[in-house]
């Protein structure tokens, strides 16, 4: 692997990374499972009215309740990434091969295209919704929206997980993760849907058959994620690798 | 005990055994006390109103919060199972033995039968809710929602609790428990109730005298649960136990 | 100090205790004032409506999330208690001398009057909500209610942090005791208001003059706490501290 | 630095220092962001609705989610203020030099500044919610409760992160910080608004360009910050610092 991206793993097709892979799609599927799932509750038991303050609770502590556990689970297999944003901005900053990540990205968009599939069937065939921006805001406005708490979620990675320096934290990564995540629904949602994750919107996305509005999920998050890689890694961890340069 | 289940315990009839039966009847007591209390109160407060997103929270926050509790307190006793299912598949990936296991469900059956019996007394008499699959949701739709939110929950308890190379991730693993079944409920509430767990829908059918769908809280979570046990152990654990062998 | 009751401290007039006493005190207030806090808030926005499962959720996760604040700010002081019944459950099971442990209950209670004598006085002197049982509700089923809650609160603390071999779960003793107590407010709410604290309703009694159920908040609690003492140390901890005996 | 305030960096200008900085601006951003954005997300789901209990919840626990996050990741770089309050508490007990802290309370500014712009961009100019006293709360018992609820905040930071006697309760220090700002939003919410944090209320001031309350919320959260930091530091850990005087 070139200078930018060399990772833990010494080889793609590693015993190791077949596990990772296999973990990431399970924690994925996991969680979008429940997060999907519980925007399909709250449509179901509210007869698909418009989204009130409770059912953005819901679905909030739902998706943060539900990444906490998918992260928690697939950390010391895969690291838990559950979320191409993460697995991009960790590549960026050099947690991970080019090639690896890849790899972790089709686990990860597979897991949520099987839970959203799966979806369909457990209700009985209700829709599945996506993602896209509220009336009154524009596509920009959700691009910058996601770019913004994309950064927020992979700065968090970065802080609890990632950073060699993280003690103690590493504790409680997975709830810090799984959290920034339900608060920033609390804010985004009623505006671009809160999602800072590519596979959260592309299997509701494949299983719709709507990809209206999908690029704002992958490029908000990716532009966030990636910019968070960047700014962690060379403030506060570039040190490490290269002790010699004056940050 | 034959090769598929061997476990931590020497003697099912030895002291410390007996010690983990009462840990588990007190734990699935008070989870299914405060579980199935929820849902009273919720009938209560709304005057038997149809489910809503505000109760969905309720009720899916007071088992997360409650199960991360009841299986906080077993966890150096017992273990802290608190379901037949977790039981179950631990047993299949050998974490505990067959006879062992069957008494630990008969003190989960016990623990939720008593404290729904508790909770008809303390209410003045009012119903107490069975797990059933909403309109609109067939049983079978029913048995698969509850194989995939099982699988989910088992997966996490081999994942944070019985995986030997869980390292810190065991410091959380009763919230981690506890909160996957919290976001499932928000997801699967509407449709199958949200169970996970035969001994959450055991007492409340035998206090009621309603088992008209309880085999769909038994078949669902023990096939999710057996499933869970099935591959994380033979996928991420295997070569722990039989380290000559190539998976 | 007699057979029944030795403890950690060697003396109950030391300086180490005169600062559990302030430890005591101000981790119940700061928790009382949260806690009915909440419940005045909800009056106040809703211009004193009935409670509603919003309602619930919003005084439960306050008493969760302030409880477990205040229990995790005095634990390396006082041991942080924060409730009679926790002190009463921990003396019963030779956990605190009876001396010491009434001046906690006494700084527990000064704490609870002045939160609610605070909340007068900064919501404008809006009333102070009282526990009681609700209609439909007798005073036995409040006080039956209200022992079965405490005793899994008093048991909660046992396991997660008095108990020596508690290991890594006493990082997250402090959560377990709040959520616990959320929990079982959820559950509990409706009937007998959820109070498993003796010196969370006598404040409001004493603030408001209306001492009218407040008995029901002393004597199903320390029941409820002094069998759990009873319960867990017997059964799990005996053989600590009297290795000869057969339990 | 003179004796009242000495603290962990020796050179408010060094490296280490400004990156301090760095971290305090984009963990204030991430928490305001959040924070402030859940309350203009109740706005629009309600079409300015008051304020009701599903909404209490909804920014509590969006507060309270974000701001243990936005603790945690600046935890091990500044210390993870976020906050003028927990600078000045901490200041005052000798915790972080005068210089230091307020370079700390400029970059929690800047922070909560640019959050609040980026929101009137990303919601497409919707209007961002300043903190003010409710009807019928005057000024003067909003700047009590802000003491009361700050000064519970700033002793929680001390015992769980600041106090050298800490222990395992540093892993779980951030979720504490956060949930007591959470727990004391749902009490204080309907009437000071619930700040503690003069920076969380300064952002919207300046950019809604209303300041006609903002004193409130720099007296109130001061004062009870720093008496926090006066009474924990020298009830508690006085002797630490200086073992030959008699506490």
């Amino acid at each position: 692997m070139p200078a930018i991206a060399f990772g833990r793993f010494d080889d793609s097709f590693s015993l190791g990374s077949m596990k990772a892979y296999i973990a990431e799609f399970i924690s994925t599927l996991m969680f979008v499972f429940a997060g999907v799932g519980s925007a399909i509750a709250f449509n179901k038991v509210t007869l698909d009215a418009a989204l009130d303050p409770s059912g953005l609770v819901a679905i909030a502590i739902c998706h943060a309740f539900a990444l906490f556990v998918a992260v928690a689970v697939g950390a010391n297999i895969s690291g838990g990434h559950v979320n191409p944003a993460v697995t991009f901005g960790l590549a960026v900053g050099g947690q991970i091969t080019i090639l690896t990540g890849l790899f972790y990205c089709i686990a990860q968009l597979l897991g949520s295209i099987v839970a959203c599939y799966l979806l369909t069937v457990v209700t009985g065939g209700l829709a599945v919704p996506t993602h896209n921006v509220a009336a009154g805001v524009g596509a920009i406005e959700g691009v910058v929206m996601e770019i913004i708490i994309t950064f927020a979620l992979v700065y968090t990675v970065y802080a609890t997980a990632a950073d060699p320096k993280k003690g103690s934290l590493g504790t409680i990564a997975p709830i810090a993760i799984g959290f920034i995540v339900g608060a920033n629904i609390l804010a985004a949602g009623p505006f671009s849907g809160g999602s800072m994750n590519p596979a959260r919107s592309f299997g509701p996305a494949v299983v719709s058959g709507d990809f209206s509005c999908n690029w704002i999920y992958w490029v908000g998050p990716l532009i966030g994620g990636g910019l968070a890689g960047l700014i962690y890694s060379n403030v506060y961890m570039h040190h490490e690798h290269a002790p010699l340069s004056v940050v």
